[in-house]
């Protein structure tokens, strides 16, 4: 049935995710920092100034010579002359707080407000009491320092405030704004264009299915991981079983693709098929085909030349069943896309502990990726062929069972990785 | 300085969890199912139809019928007659595959091919030998119903295949697309109205500040949060500290809201201001002012009258720190705002077991959130007032220490939650 069969490069998940490292990087665009969030700095950046800027209150009280708050208590308080009040944002432009702490008094202040010359310390209005008009006693001692956030303590100008190669998180666009950063550098998100093979595909809208056809149910659920993964799907539909169409349709997709997603006939001609159409196009070519995997086998990983002179354009063939497709895309494609948009790193994904409800086999030499429902802390294992979609929609999470491994008892403890 | 202080109404975190879960839902829509990922059903979705609609074959072998098998070895092979084959796809209006299977017969299959009539096992080529021209050796038995998903193995007409409730995964849109259903009904999502308060913040667009002046960092941060909790935010800008003008905007908002965050300045005066214009708007008005939280006391969780006479519009006030206000929205807000939005369960969160480096003192009493780096599994918190936007960006994920712990020891394990 298949002449190519024989020449399958068979690889294990683990050597897929360390080998299969392709050096294409997505363009560095710069966006507004509304637009900023989950995408990946292409450069680190700097803080333009000292961060906050000006030493502020940490506390509601009253800034003060720390040394005039020695020795007090509550049995013997100290007392200073209140000389003024510091408002917010009220600061006339280039003259600072406009009062000045001298010994002996206290400014009043309010918790973020700029401290006034002179003070070196805040005291929290808790530890204050009005002893006369205009008076304060002061009942507990301040170390210099005390209550206040200096002028750089969030950052020194010039010193990094966001590495390059991370995915900004909601965090980090505060700390942006803070510093009056409202455009990033950025890497483009990978466009990744997205095909369906097989004469058995039709599309999702098709209303009435002839016995034989199923729906394209694997690109919209790719697309999806493709938008998780940071990237930006482009579903350039289905593709017949000829072999000429998909080389075609390859050949147009390269030059606008950072990533190329092919999502196979079930059949094993149609498998072989992306296989060829890689081959056809020149090096660098097929990486691997085979994956040591369950569900997810027939999966062909490659790189083909974009015509720019760059590095190649990874292209990643995935089995026809919609679980397998998924299953593999999850574990090697997102990972991939990732690198191309610039993020060498995964992210963490949630997860729990869980033991076993029964006895999982499993065969030597391959992963195999389990899904589960979740009950408190036990996983149920579900069953069924790679075929069934239910599997999927009705799991909870996935473990895997590693290629070492002849299967799992019923207790064993595994790590769940949960759907969200 | 305040004299709505006494009147706070103080909660514990797990109380406002329990607690704070106003009855206001989004309205229902109809959207594409290219554009559903993540978003919440308002109502469970039904296979119109059995799925896969057909028995398919799960391997490439021959279609037959298993009494044909029974009995057969490598030793004391079965012949059978292959009297046709089955291709993908090429299946002609309302016939079927076309062929039948016959005693004594077989009919050739690639995977995920529809079964003829009078099949009921398909046996893997790897089974199989050919004999002669039109003719093959079976070496294994098969039972009936081997090597076949049934035409409702995964789904009967009219069972549920996705849950009301639930944002959808990859997965569900490929199931979904499986049964042909391309327009899906989701709940809105909740638009959520952000206020920026206090005289002392000007836009992060603002090149030079005055002494005094910080840039608002936390709304575009709140409006991350809102995106990663489905939601859509509305910045709606800076109000100075005037308590008539936050009444008059949030009586703007309230028709046009779901959720409304007002951040607030971060001195007494300012927190209570939010009090006071909640106040003035009516019942329901104040659930708490004050929140057993560290960073985050000064929180206020309200609700207003939408004028709608529907239920009230969750109205959130955060402290004026943008660490605590974050650390806050992202334990409260969003659960809230994900209740709106119809999903009543909060979604897993990134997570690992790690030890502590050293000490961590907190009062009992109150949930004290503190900020770790993460090196291997050792977690070191990160230290530092509340005004430090710099302790979040340099965290990796967060602990919490419950209200009855008095602090931690150095080396004891806890659950970090991580920062995607």
């Amino acid at each position: 049935m298949s002449s190519n069969r024989e020449f399958f490069t068979t690889r294990t998940v683990a050597q897929a995710l360390a080998g299969f490292r392709p050096g294409r990087r997505t363009p560095i665009e710069t966006i507004p920092l509304s637009q900023a969030l989950r995408r990946v700095t292409a450069a680190p950046v700097a803080a333009p100034h000292p961060l906050p800027g000006f030493a502020r209150s940490t506390v509601d009280g009253y800034a003060v010579r720390a040394a005039d708050t020695y020795g007090v208590s509550d049995g013997l308080p100290g007392y200073l002359d209140v000389v003024g009040a510091v408002s917010m944002g009220a600061v006339p432009m280039g003259t600072g707080p406009g009062v000045a702490v001298r010994p002996g008094t206290a400014v009043a202040m309010p918790t973020g407000g700029a401290i006034p010359a002179g003070a070196d310390a805040v005291v929290m209005i808790e530890y204050t009491a009005a002893a006369m008009p205009g008076t304060i006693e002061v009942v507990r001692p301040v170390a210099p320092g005390e209550g206040i956030v200096r002028a750089d303590e969030d950052a020194a100008a010039g010193q990094q405030i966001i590495p390059a190669g991370r995915p900004l998180r909601p965090q980090d666009l505060a700390m942006l704004a803070a510093a009056g950063v409202i455009q990033v550098p950025v890497h483009a998100r990978p466009r990744v264009t997205i095909f369906s093979t097989g004469d058995e595909v039709v599309p999702p809208s098709t209303g009435e299915l002839r016995p034989g056809q199923v729906r394209d149910a694997t690109a919209v659920a790719l697309a999806a991981l493709v938008s998780d993964a940071g990237g930006e799907p482009v579903l350039a539909g289905i593709i017949g079983d000829d072999p000429g169409a998909l080389e075609k349709a390859l050949r147009t997709a390269l030059p606008v693709s950072d990533v190329i997603v092919v999502s196979a006939g079930s059949s094993v001609g149609t498998r072989d098929e992306t296989a060829s159409a890689v081959s056809a196009l020149g090096p660098p070519g097929i990486w691997c085909h085979g994956l040591a995997i369950k569900p997810g086998k027939p999966t062909l990983l490659a790189e083909c030349a974009a015509g720019d002179g760059g590095p190649g354009v990874p292209v990643i063939g995935l089995p026809g069943n919609p679980r397998s497709a998924l299953v593999v895309f999850r574990l090697i494609g997102m990972p991939v896309l990732r690198l191309v948009g610039g993020c060498p790193q995964a992210p963490p994904q949630p997860s729990a502990r869980a033991r076993l409800s029964r006895n999982v086999a499993s065969a030597t030499g391959r992963l195999d990726v389990v899904q589960v429902t979740l009950d408190g802390d036990v996983a149920t294992p579900l069953f069924g062929v790679s075929a069934l979609l239910s599997v999927l929609t009705a799991a909870d999470g996935y473990f895997v069972i590693p290629e070492e491994a002849t299967g799992l008892d019923a207790g064993t403890e595994v790590d769940v990785i949960l759907y969200a």
